[in-house]
């Protein structure tokens, strides 16, 4: 079975990619026959040196991402892991010596076919009398022992490419690019760990890893890597890569100890979550800073990929002052990130948290409200909703999961231990915003947000006046808040039903003279009037509105505990004789 | 089988990520005891409106990579795919209030616990005097018929955070930013597709699709879109997106239409190669232009994920010039692009090929040769090459891929056919160029590309002088090439012993009086010598690199065919008495 790829035909992905980069940034131009992408603007760079760097596709963002001003000039892209072809290096090479560069730096990976087809662009490029210089990057810390072939160019090469661009923007001249760049090569060290591997399109992954492995130092064409081990933690991943790129039984190690001064980047090689590359970002910040190194910059995303392969890697460049200029300098490559030029290392990196607004001023207390009385209503809606709890879970059987009398349930004996913590506050205002907060917090769910969100706005009319009209007031605005912020609206078959109902009623205490009694009858009926009719309801919100309204015969369990939330608060009101 | 993901606890996955962001960027600070993260600099923010956003985790770099100078001023994270706590988002509200902000903006994605947990913070922060306005986000372009709950909020959003920080960072005030981003987000539309579905870390994958099945119009969560399509090419796939995306049947339509003017933004989902997103990118451009469509900007990269998601996200802005300017605008946010500000369409995206430089000048020719001696000599190595293609292939079995032989064959093809066409160039230097690149075109693999090389190289030195010092010259230009680029030495076991046998006997040449036929017979004796002596050697490079010298008994194929290609020149020149 090959891979599953969102592409046109498989002979036509290097082509396709490079076209959708350039044609997706304007300051990019492709050259007529040849997969090779150039700075538009060449004509200003008379004068200047040109870097060229590229190597097979399938490392996207690299290496087309990095053209830009401050970094390359232009890149040549092979088919899929492949080299590209001598023909378009030496195009490439031809078109920026016309345009009026100086001379060409090629910045290559250090791998055969890249070495032998960008060598073999460059000798030819010479012999027509144009100068050609080239470093071959090879920054893996994977192999421990010295290999003939040296080590391998991996991501490690994106910071070559800053810090040679840097350089050629500041008018430096060739050779002396070169030499530095080719210090600046040997100073740092890449690790990959991934959690399997990547495919090429039109073919089946190149290895396979049991869901317990992990393959550590690979490269970054889906070849195997020098070790397998164990699945374990971010943490010990991380402590494991860097041991092994610092360990000074590497002939390959990047030597970093405490002390040094670097810039860390965390690559993320194609399909690993960006939650995990954070993950791995913080680990390895923590652990370096642990062992006394200084992180300079630190850069966290996709630079180097290998396709879609799900993992990471890792690299250290050493770094001081002059260097880190280099990184810092302006460019407009599309896929550089912005990092702020200030130390990782040595930063506060949390605020304390924003001091407590002072309690609000104590709302006047509504005629013979008082904290005893305060606390037998709440009892009264307490009791009232235990009672409800076995009634309210089937009725959301029929409609939901099953839990309704569950959540109010346990809304209530937040409420009661609450109670038994002290005497409730009296004023209204201040009671609703600590019940709001209560439920928010205890009750959990949407209910708890959407009985949190009408206390907390029922309480802003309480704070000024607590009068009947100011008490149709508080009604209106946790009303409002619960339809704005919930989406409901009356009709819907939710709780909101319920207290809508009783809402209008309500109304009549805005006239003067309303009897407090009459009114809230009439409201306590018409809101069990309204739960009982959400029966007939198709659902338009919450949890029931993906169910067919052929299976809802039974009236809504957030609207009927509404309503006897209600009731409760008449009942309990009526026994107390306000 | 829950899913393999680089953490440490599924518990602290959020919080670890987000630290991981913030340590990496020196401008975000985290907020003591929540997860929020807000710009190190809040205290250059007096007196302007503060700007809001966030949601679950899983998205990355969404939102902590969008805080920055003309962007967020802080994000408030919940735990993967799950909404942000209301008393941290109170916490953010507070904390950017007292540093003296003079009112947010809470910049929210459409979705229930979304709406609810920011809604009721605004609601509290309100309560504390605090101005808070909210805009919730609904771009997603995937249901054709109204939904209660609204349009989902996807990538567009982030757009709504670059415009939004673009006018706060210009001073503007906090109702008319609410009113400006409630305008802009009527206007875009985003659409998702993926080729298999996400796994939250600790849970088995959301939804399940066969290898030959796509899922169209999905959510950011790992919930499952409107249909289920067949598996399709990536032009296909994305006129589908674009049409259903700008059907007038669609109610959650972007309306855009021939002469529209659009930012597009291509998201990868977390896991898609950036080779398929370039793919991708290429097709939408090529589409919307064929309709008529004016593509302002493009954006390409991951900005709003969902974890390791392999798809995609489509998303149109419709712009005008002023709302450009706000999308152009400079910022600061790490995951923001480098985007130039010039229009993608309309513009040249190819430059021509550069002009071939003129044919070198003709070098003298060396005494007595001519076109027709070079015919003979070049059919002498041919003959011998093709003769000997099932010897080198035996040999190449045992250590290679056993092609030796029919590289060497396919070599001798290409130069006699190219004989055929005419007289080759009696001038030295440019015969050995025109074999470099025949070879280069036609042998293939390494082989090709090193003789390609050798013979480039040695052909500079033949440009002025003809003479045996100057050809003495060219074979040490061919070696030193060849070592350079190829990273052989001698004693490798490869090509590179019996040439720099031969070489080192060819440095007579420069001695004055040198005899041309003795000391190249010495040369290809020892040539051979060399050949039969690889058979004793450990391999150093090249693919025989990777057998055990215990299973190498034989002569080096590479070697034995470059010996046996300099005795057929020696005989061939014998042959015509040179």
């Amino acid at each position: 079975m090959t891979s599953k790829k969102l592409v046109n035909t498989v002979a036509g992905c290097a082509d396709e990619a490079l076209a959708g980069l350039v044609a997706c940034n304007p300051s990019l131009q492709l050259l007529h026959g040849h997969r090779v992408a150039l700075r538009s603007d060449l004509d200003s760079l008379k004068g200047r040196v040109a870097l060229l760097s590229g190597g097979g596709s399938g490392h996207e963002p690299a290496h087309a991402g990095f053209i830009g001003k401050g970094m390359l000039t232009g890149v040549i892209a092979g088919a899929v892991f492949t080299s590209p072809a001598v023909g378009s290096i030496l195009a490439a090479i031809r078109a920026v010596a016309q345009a009026g560069t100086v001379g060409t730096l090629l910045i290559v990976k250090n791998y055969t076919g890249d070495r032998l087809n960008f060598g073999l662009a460059r000798e030819q490029a010479r012999a027509e009398g144009i100068p050609v210089e080239m470093v071959v990057i090879g920054d893996d810390s994977a192999f421990t022992v010295l290999k003939k072939a040296g080590r391998r160019g991996l991501c490690g090469t994106v910071l070559i490419h800053k810090v040679a661009g840097a350089l050629a923007e500041a008018g430096v001249g060739l050779e002396e690019i070169t030499n530095r760049v080719s210090a600046v090569a040997k100073a740092m060290g890449t690790l990959g760990v991934s959690l399997s591997s990547c495919s090429i399109p039109g073919s089946r992954p190149t290895f396979e890893l049991s869901p317990d492995e992990v393959e550590l130092g690979l490269g970054i064409h889906g070849e195997a890597g020098v070790r397998r081990i164990k699945m374990a933690s971010a943490n010990e991943i991380v402590t494991l890569m860097l041991d092994h790129m610092t360990d000074s039984a590497n002939v390959s190690r990047v030597p970093v100890q405490s002390g040094s001064s670097v810039v860390l980047m965390v690559n993320n090689l194609g399909g690993l979550s960006f939650l995990e590359l954070g993950i791995i970002a913080d680990a390895a910040v923590r652990t370096l800073e642990g062992r006394g190194v200084k992180i300079a910059r630190a850069l966290v995303g996709t630079f180097m990929s290998a396709l879609e392969m799900p993992g990471i890697s890792l690299t250290l460049l050493l770094v001081d002052e002059p260097l880190l200029k280099l990184i810092d300098a302006e460019t407009t490559a599309s896929a550089w990130p912005n990092v702020a030029k200030v130390s990782v290392t040595g930063r506060k990196r949390s605020r304390a948290a924003p001091a407590e607004p002072l309690e609000a001023p104590v709302s006047p207390v509504a005629g013979g409200l008082t904290s005893k009385r305060v606390m037998l209503v709440l009892e009264r809606v307490c009791t009232t909703l235990l009672g409800l709890e076995e009634h309210l879970n089937a009725l959301d059987r029929a409609s939901g999961d099953g839990d309704c009398g569950t959540t109010h349930s346990r809304a209530a004996r937040a409420i009661q231990g609450w109670l038994k913590e002290g005497p409730p506050p009296a004023s209204p205002a201040r009671l609703l915003s600590k019940l709001s907060l209560l439920l928010l917090e205890k009750m959990g769910g949407s209910s708890g947000a959407l009985y949190g969100l009408f206390l907390t706005a029922a309480a802003q009319p309480l704070k000024a006046k607590t009068d009947l009209p100011a008490w149709c007031a508080a009604m209106d605005a946790g009303l409002e808040a619960m339809q704005k912020y919930g989406k409901a609206a009356p009709g819907d078959r939710t709780m909101l039903d319920s207290l809508w109902a009783a809402g209008q009623e309500l109304q009549a205490w805005k006239s003067p003279g309303a009897n407090l009694f009459q009114v809230l009858t009439k409201a306590v009926q018409s809101a069990e009037a309204a739960a009982e009719a959400t029966k007939n309801m198709e659902a338009g919100a919450g949890r029931a509105s993906y169910i067919s309204s052929a299976r809802l015969d039974q009236p809504d369990p957030g609207a009927v505990a509404a309503a006897a939330v209600l009731r409760a608060v008449l009942e309990a009101l009526q026994g107390q004789g306000v």
